[in-house]
């Protein structure tokens, strides 16, 4: 099959779904696509890339989660800043005794997550390669002028807020990498590792609730979770020039990865700091807007939990343990005396 | 060196060279970028992708031309539309013993295009692969509303125009594959080889060309020249649903071209019709048109040749040899006598 064919198999299918996603101007099979552009509004891009072997291994992810993922994670991106994902550009390296099949399942999960989130995609590029299979999105996005929740917005006095559970990505690649089966040979766990391995294959960027937080007009700074909450947290403590302190206690804990951890004799404290691929939100929130956020994401049902708070007395990240003991976190999620 | 450090030193050193490029709103370190955007104006969106082995070679490319020519081709695929360019982000996956100096040289090369062509890089990710390099490249522009150059509206009576001199990238690849030594050893080389070289390794998308095709109002169909002209008048001929005649002793062929095809005993006609890489503009201009746009472009010293027209009375490409038969020609170039 050569190229143009690929590419007209890979996408021109994805057109029969019924979707009610907005048309593109010029869509794909041109030299660009072309789209309308609402005035008045800012565009928002970004890109991130997925190696087989060191983003994935088959025994982690089958196929359609590969695609399904590298669509969510570039659209977290979008979310954390507030705006809204509208278009994804895709470019796909495989070597070339891939079977069509492994191209068709990675498309089928890009497709599956774009269109969960109302995102069209607008063009694609299709390569061999010697190597493994390399998978780039490019996200474009539109916010209104000047909204965008940047990390340099936190202030000393702001709540720190997370939603959902961070650290059950994690805790689902252990338990993936551990087992060291295919990916598409798990069928139906039960729990607690259905919950922790979905949250690694499937994760849900926080389109809604990042648009919540913008349009409340209390959001200060905003991260998606990518690389662990410790390190999440350090950025928006650098950006920002401020110290965010972390309560152990409050930091919530999903009762599988509870189980999971006690199942593996870890501590989910690592998972939560030091995990990552969450894509959950994390940030802060003007203190008069604690009350009020919290009531509105639980009439949602959309979990958010206030995990500490933004203070001028210090820089960088620190937990407050159960034991009220305050210790310097690091980057990686390592704090300083226990490790 | 960690991905943080790595983006940082791609990318940062560029805010120093002066160019007076159009700010981002939020730039490369947050989530995503942030930019404003011209009401009354459509998105145009492409992404394009560089392997090393398949796309490039060390005997073909040195970095700082694989980094150039990856922006090229992007930025040449927004021109292909008559839009212009605003905006990349960049994918660059490398094996974790690539030395810092070849990405440098790579990320220099993309920079130099970009602000040749007035493009800001909106982002970038750098991960690590097992396999080879792969550059991907997303470019956003824009363009008037409505006013797309698409494949797709050739008329009857349209003539068919190229500018510049296509084949003289595949010919300086020809002789490039023919000498193999490390590109970057080639220093000063003499005519023919200079060009041909020059054309292969640095193409210069047609922006400015576009651009005042788009505005002249006589524009037709319009495509880049990435797969050899044959392969893009087939293009625009089947999304037209119309014919296009080229006729060989109207192609222009450069004179260190004829020169190189006399030293290697080869045929222009071969690397013209079925090269590529060339970035050049293949198009149709309404009839009206022609006299004052040969003029327009002769003004401003950009080659500008009428090669053949299009035609209702066939489908595909037809090539009019100087021995007055009308031939047909595939994708490829090869035309089905001949060969």
């Amino acid at each position: 099959m050569d190229e143009f064919a690929l590419i007209r198999r890979l996408t021109e299918r994805r057109t029969r779904t019924g979707a009610a996603l907005p048309p593109l101007a010029v869509g794909i099979g041109d030299d660009a696509a072309v789209a309308d552009w609402p005035s008045g509004s800012q565009i928002v891009m970004s890109c991130d890339t997925m190696v087989q072997e060191v983003h994935f291994k088959r025994v982690t992810m089958k196929d359609s989660d590969v695609g399904y993922k590298a669509m969510a994670s570039n659209i977290s991106d979008i979310a954390a800043m507030g705006a809204i994902p509208r278009y994804a550009l895709l470019s796909l390296s495989a070597p070339k005794n891939v079977p069509v099949s492994r191209l068709d399942n990675l498309y089928e999960g890009l497709y599956e997550c774009a269109e969960q989130f109302g995102v069209t995609v607008a063009g694609g590029d299709t390569t061999s390669t010697p190597g493994e299979i390399v998978l780039a999105v490019t996200i474009i996005g539109e916010i209104e002028q000047g909204r965008a929740l940047v990390r340099s917005s936190a202030r000393p006095g702001d709540a720190v807020f997370v939603t959902g559970y961070p650290g059950c990505s994690a805790a689902g690649l252990h338990y993936l990498l551990g087992r060291q089966q295919a990916a598409d040979s798990i069928g139906e766990l039960t729990q607690p590792y259905r919950f922790l391995v979905q949250a690694h294959q499937r994760p849900q960027p926080q389109v809604k609730a990042a648009r919540m937080l913008l349009q409340s007009g209390f959001a200060g700074a905003l991260n998606d979770v990518s690389d662990g909450v410790a390190s999440e947290a350090a950025e928006i403590a650098e950006a920002s020039g401020v110290g965010l302190l972390l309560e152990e206690g409050r930091l919530p804990v999903h009762p599988d990865l509870a189980e999971y951890a006690r199942l593996a004799s870890r501590e989910p404290l690592d998972w939560i700091l030091g995990g990552g691929e969450d894509y959950q939100l994390l940030g802060t929130v003007r203190p008069e807007g604690v009350n009020e956020l919290a009531a509105l994401f639980s009439r949602h049902g959309i979990p958010l939990a206030i995990v500490g708070e933004v203070s001028e007395r210090f820089t960088g990240v620190r937990l407050l343990r159960r034991s009220g003991a305050i210790e310097p976190v690091d980057k990686r999620g390592y704090n300083h005396f226990d490790n």
